[in-house]
C-alpha cells in the first residue's frame, strides 16, 4: 500500500523577498494569487476574518534532517528534534504561519506577517477562530525565545 | 512543468473517535505514532513545548468544494467561500489543529485537543510558539463562534 499524498498549489506568494533568510519580515507585506483551477468564490466573504492560518510548502529547501539538529545550527542552542523545531529542512517541507489579512479583491489577498519567499507555493489557507487557539498558557523554551528576537523586526 | 507536491505521512493518530463527526472533541485524548521512517530523535526535547501545530490529511474526505457554499450545509449560515471556512472537503484535504501535549515518551505523543480521527496521517507537527500566535485581536464573523459551540464540549 502506497502510503503517499498528492496535494497542489492552491495559490502562490508575490513579495519582495527573493531569497530565503531567517529574520526581519516585519516590513513584508504579500500578496497571495489564486491559481485559475479555482473559481473566485473560493475567497468569498474572507475578509470576515481578521488573520489566516496559510500552509505552503518551501520550495527551495532541498535537505531533510529526520533526527535532532541544533536550530540555525547554533551549538548554543541545545540538539532537538526536527519536529521540535519549525525548521524548513523537515520532512514534506510544510510552513505554517498566522497572517494579518489586510485586504480581498477578487483573487488576491494582502497579508502582513507571511514569512514565506516569492514564489512560494501555498497549499492551504484556513481562517483562524478563536477557538482553535490555545486557550491556556504556552511553554516554550528559552532557545526558542530568543531564535525568534529579530524575526519580526 | 508538473507542480505536484508528494508528501508522506510522519506519524498516525490512534484515539477512541472511529467517524468523521462534528462535535464533542473535548473528551478525546490521542496518542501520536512517529513512523519507522524516522529516528526517535525526531521527538527529541519536544516537551518542552505545551503546545504544538498539528498538520493532518482528511484520509476519508472524497469530495473536494472549489467555491463557495454553507459551512456544515447549513442554510442559515452565509455562503462563505472554501478559504473562509474549515470544511475537511477542501482542494488537498488538509486539516490543521493546535493540541496540548499532555506526555512524550519514546516514539509516543500523548495529546488532547486534536480533532482527528483514529488512523489519520499526520504530516507535520511543529512547536507552539508566541511569537506566531497573532498578537492582536481576532475578529471572526458570527456564523462561525455559532458552528463551534459544541465543538469542544
Amino acid at each position: 500500500m502506497s502510503n503517499k499524498i498528492e496535494i497542489k498549489p492552491i495559490a502562490y506568494v508575490r513579495n519582495s523577498r527573493k531569497e530565503p533568510t531567517d529574520d526581519y519580515w516585519a516590513e513584508i507585506v504579500s500578496e497571495i494569487e489564486l491559481v485559475d483551477d479555482f473559481d473566485v468564490e473560493a475567497f468569498d466573504t474572507i475578509e470576515t476574518f481578521s488573520h489566516l492560518h496559510i500552509i505552503y510548502h518551501f520550495h527551495k529547501a532541498e535537505k531533510v534532517v529526520i533526527g535532532a539538529g541544533h536550530p540555525r545550527g547554533n551549538k548554543e542552542y541545545p540538539k532537538v528534534g526536527i519536529f521540535a523545531q519549525r525548521k524548513k529542512d523537515r520532512p514534506n517541507h510544510l510552513g505554517l504561519t498566522t497572517v494579518k489579512l489586510l485586504k480581498h479583491t477578487g483573487r488576491k489577498l494582502t497579508v502582513s506577517h507571511l514569512d514565506a519567499i516569492d514564489g512560494t507555493p501555498i497549499v492551504d489557507i484556513k481562517p483562524v477562530l478563536k477557538e482553535f487557539l490555545p486557550n491556556d498558557e504556552i511553554k516554550q523554551p528559552d532557545w526558542s525565545s530568543d531564535l525568534m528576537k529579530k524575526y519580526w523586526e
